[in-house]
């Protein structure tokens, strides 16, 4: 019944104008560190950080192998000697001593998909600087219902290539406020955010962002950083998506498409 | 009718047992140099490459001041005197002069989305250590078909959570050899590659890797360093994974779904 990769969590169901309590099955996403030890065998061997990536938890020895190997720190099995787990999270690579493992490619080689957390020290260091969000915004049901078709209308170039997510702006009232593309989904995001902080709209209170794919930690985080009231995805939440909301106070809503939507967090926010 | 975020493709469209030569409208995917100008303003202000992340272009100046802006580098609009294309997929940033920049932070902060350009320092940089695929297998069409429906016999969590991509291994005759899954897409692929890099059985000749979600640049890469023969992916690709798939002769195939798919390159491994 344990499984790594799920947790249950407590949503809102909205089917229309319906609301009820229930529970959801949502994929487990946190932060791996990524420890490489190299150079000459013995007690203490040089260590260093190579990265931190969000993933599922499991096969995180397959994940940390296959990710050195496209980043050419690995060519074949023999470079490495070890990969274990040193504590939940911590994986350590110890490299074959004669592999050469370049101490400055390491800082500059970080990590893919939720790179929000590129290069932090520590996983402790991801949230330190964002602030809490305390707006008292509603943003009623049939507005979020929607938000999936004014988002494709105010995506032009995906409905000839079905290739680019979007992220779009929204006040309470339900107009639009922005709205960008990219095939990339956080840059999406970025482009919107960014658009706003250049002229001077920054933070967005009483604003909702939505985006077209899943809700990441790192969506999250940027949505936070931005001051933003709610993130309403039409994908799937991760845990950490979650948890993070939760704990700045963030609306977070998911699966917002065919005529319903799950509240995961902040859910006085939705009318 | 020139559209900077779409390109128009030669595709073999396979409708069921039925194929025949068509073009598709593809997301542009381009990579983009990030420059940061800082300190005291003069002739020859300190500069550095923050990164090179992958986007679709249009506003370039919006991205790059909301991914800084996440990135803490900025924190108001007067942190930057200017944002320019100086040459094309090449934006500078003019910091103004009372904003602190840690030299060394910009080696630490490398970019989310599509990181397995993560770090490279320049763009000529990207393909320089990639082989070409030379292998003459043949994948028949009914094979690429199913492929949706068995990637997704092979993701437990998915159903569950609806939030987990996956990654699958096939060989010609259609055995599975490997799934795995992962919040992120490209984790998925590396879990996938790094178990069978464990195992020994890198170069992955003959073989076709599956993946639910979109072909981007990135899983090209991956799977040609991988060494396999084809990439599936059941939504679109961008121009970058199309192009770079021709130059090192991967067969790329997109939108496997509802009993049809598009080939992109190497259609001669499509039977």
């Amino acid at each position: 019944m344990s499984d790594p990769a799920a947790r249950v969590v407590p949503v809102r169901a909205v089917v229309g104008a319906e609301a009820s309590d229930q529970f959801d099955h949502v994929a487990v996403e946190e932060p791996l560190a990524i420890q490489v030890n190299y150079g000459p065998l013995g007690k203490q061997r040089m260590r260093r950080l190579y990265g931190i990536t969000m993933r599922t938890p499991g096969h995180d020895a397959d994940l940390v192998a296959g990710f050195l190997f496209a980043e050419r720190t690995l060519s074949q099995p023999s470079d490495v000697l070890e990969i274990k787990t040193v504590e939940p999270n911590v994986v350590r690579v110890e490299l074959h001593p004669d592999v050469p493992f370049d101490d400055a490619r390491s800082r500059q080689h970080f990590i893919h998909s939720s790179c929000g957390v590129c290069g932090r020290g520590t996983i402790e260091d991801l949230d330190r600087h964002l602030d809490p969000i305390t707006s008292s915004d509603v943003f009623p049901a049939d507005l979020i219902h929607r938000l999936p078709q004014r988002l494709r209308e105010a995506q032009p170039t995906f409905d000839r290539t079905g290739g680019l997510h979007a992220a779009a702006l929204f006040d309470p009232a339900g107009e639009l406020l922005g709205a960008r593309e990219d095939v990339g989904r956080h840059n999406a995001v970025d482009k919107l955010i960014g658009a706003e902080f250049r002229a001077g709209r920054l933070p967005l209170r009483h604003r909702l962002i939505v985006v077209s794919g899943r809700a990441s930690y790192e969506l999250v985080q940027k949505a936070v950083a931005a001051g933003a009231s709610a993130l309403a995805a039409v994908g799937a939440p991760s845990t950490l998506a979650v948890d993070t909301a939760a704990a700045f106070g963030l609306t977070l809503i998911g699966f917002v498409r065919d005529g319903r939507f799950n509240v995961y967090t902040g859910g006085e926010r939705v009318g």
